[in-house]
């Protein structure tokens, strides 16, 4: 289902021919008096005030049939808007309205997009813009994700259901495995979260950033959290777990990790101690024991290190966009096939 | 958002009933396991977030008796909150309420929040509240995440750099290599997306839904796509792409199947053809031929079938929660080692 990266390209390639094009000659002729007795004696909230200043007042009085006509002959009635490839069409406010403006240009939008038999409408709202929200939301868009600074609201115009992609439905977290040559494995206890003085000694984990790959990520946990510096050797293995943060699903990718450093200076902000421990006081602690998931996993790490196991390795590889991707496999049993493409890490 | 002023004092008018029945001495009458700690971890144990958001309205007054009484006697409150884990707090805006008011309620329990030391500061703000996302802003406030139906804003008090906790960070999608004993690949070509029209045979695709098992969505997707039953076999390799989704990043799973049904039934809405191709006519497709990933992949998914290549099978495990679990990984290595504990699906 290509559906949802394709909306994806062409809407942020879209957003590139709306700069700034939106009601370019409005901002000329407003009776600043009159607009300036309008705020105050309607809007209950600040934000977006100032930009009553650049509407003709025109705008906010007629109805959106009446708008409609009058402010196509001068170009500027509808809110500016680019198709996608999927029926739908994508709004990207990058200029700053009144709210009573911007809801009298979406109803008069809505009923044009209705009569051309639109689908999804997309609008995206810079956070400055967040005046703009309760408006849209009361013509019936829902949100789709935000971001720090934007908000997406989404609204299906059809009476069919609706074929509007998910937002993000993952985090990625990594768990490291890392033993160096007296079989010793590198642990940590966490000042914040459920194990936070509890005495727990745990392998290193932490969130892969946006954009991040699993295997830079395991890397970057280990040297944050006790300045190991490390390799990345395999995933070991992966595990699913759902409703694990904002009612999001969890991947959380156990990585063996090769040392190439050994002393140890733990991060300050959210490690409390940090050491290397014999694997058979790990093992030992009540905390794995009784966990069948770590118990087990341990043991798959130590049987990798005695190479009885083999997990994921990376092969780098370009997408057909030519863009560099890892793709994570069982190299070994691989290692017959041709590998003249994909280009070994 | 326009409101009369009528409404305001209605609002107002019930917004004080609210709080003068849940003001003195509200923390007292909150059932304790009732009052879970928020759990806003950017750790992977991080669990029950659900949970954060049905607590009883408790006013912030354990370490601000005081400021309590002060705001009481002025008849201003402040606003509902409750402790996170991590030094913060979360407002759960259930109630409607004026924007004026919020903006100054917000503004006293900034203020007092402060005063307390308090790190990050929560506000999850339903849809139907969409009148106070702009009062939010104003305040200070970004946006963190967003679902159909709220929006969760947060803001940072200390100076120090903020330790919260990422949004939902990537999007998983299968891929689907079923294959019947005759050597012909279940293959589909699209009716949306970039392969539309161009008379592309490719593997069912599509996007794991937030709750759901990758091995699941394999067999979903093969069923809604093509109407074939099929047995999740192993994930033959997983690949990691950037940027790919509203700029997130997306894991495609290529996960083997095994087919139990044969008719093919193709999907209307969104599938333009679907059959069982041979094998050689796949692997001669341009598309296929030109991508150094797919014809590794398949190479990867033939060695499997002739059994030279070992992915990622599931195991079942509990969680530390008692949530049951799956586990990917190399089975075949993993035999020899206990699975006394892990239930083997």
């Amino acid at each position: 289902m290509m559906r949802s990266r394709a909306i994806t390209n062409k809407l942020y390639s879209s957003y590139l021919l709306t700069t700034s094009k939106s009601f370019p000659t409005s901002s000329s002729i407003v009776p600043p008096l009159l607009v300036k007795k309008f705020n105050g004696s309607i809007f209950p909230q600040f934000q977006g005030c100032k930009n009553n200043f650049l509407f003709p007042r025109v705008y906010m009085s007629a109805s959106s049939a009446l708008l409609n006509e009058e402010v196509r002959d001068k170009g500027i009635g509808l809110l500016k808007a680019v198709e996608d490839q999927h029926g739908g069409v994508i709004v990207n406010m990058e200029e700053p309205m009144d709210s009573f403006v911007f809801a009298s240009l979406l109803e008069a939008s809505i009923s044009q997009w209705k009569r051309q038999g639109k689908k999804g409408v997309w609008i995206k709202l810079p956070r400055e813009h967040s005046n703009l929200v309760a408006s849209a939301v009361k013509a019936g868009f829902k949100y789709h994700h935000a971001e720090p600074d934007y908000l997406m609201l989404v609204y299906w115009i059809p009476t069919t259901p609706d074929t509007i992609p998910a937002n993000a439905s993952h985090r990625i977290c990594i768990g490291a495995f890392v033993m160096n040559d007296n079989m010793e494995i590198l642990v940590v206890q966490e000042k914040n979260g459920r194990f936070s003085g509890k005495g727990i000694w745990k392998l290193p984990t932490g969130a892969v950033n946006e954009g991040e790959d699993v295997c830079t990520a395991a890397i970057r946990e280990v040297k944050e959290e006790t300045g190991i510096e490390a390799e990345f050797v395999e995933v070991l293995a992966f595990r699913e777990r759902h409703k694990s943060f904002f009612q999001k699903s969890e991947l959380l990718f156990v990585c063996m990790l090769q040392p190439r450093s050994f002393n140890i200076q733990k991060q300050l902000s959210e490690i409390e101690a940090a050491q290397w421990m014999p694997i058979e006081e790990y093992v030992a602690q009540p905390f794995v024991r009784e966990n069948e998931l770590f118990d087990f996993l341990t043991k798959v790490g130590l049987s990798k290190l005695s190479g009885k196991y083999c997990g994921f390795s990376t092969l780098l590889t370009s997408t057909s966009s030519c863009k560099k991707s890892y793709v994570y496999l069982n190299k070994i049993d691989a290692a017959h096939l041709s590998t003249s493409k994909p280009h070994q890490t």
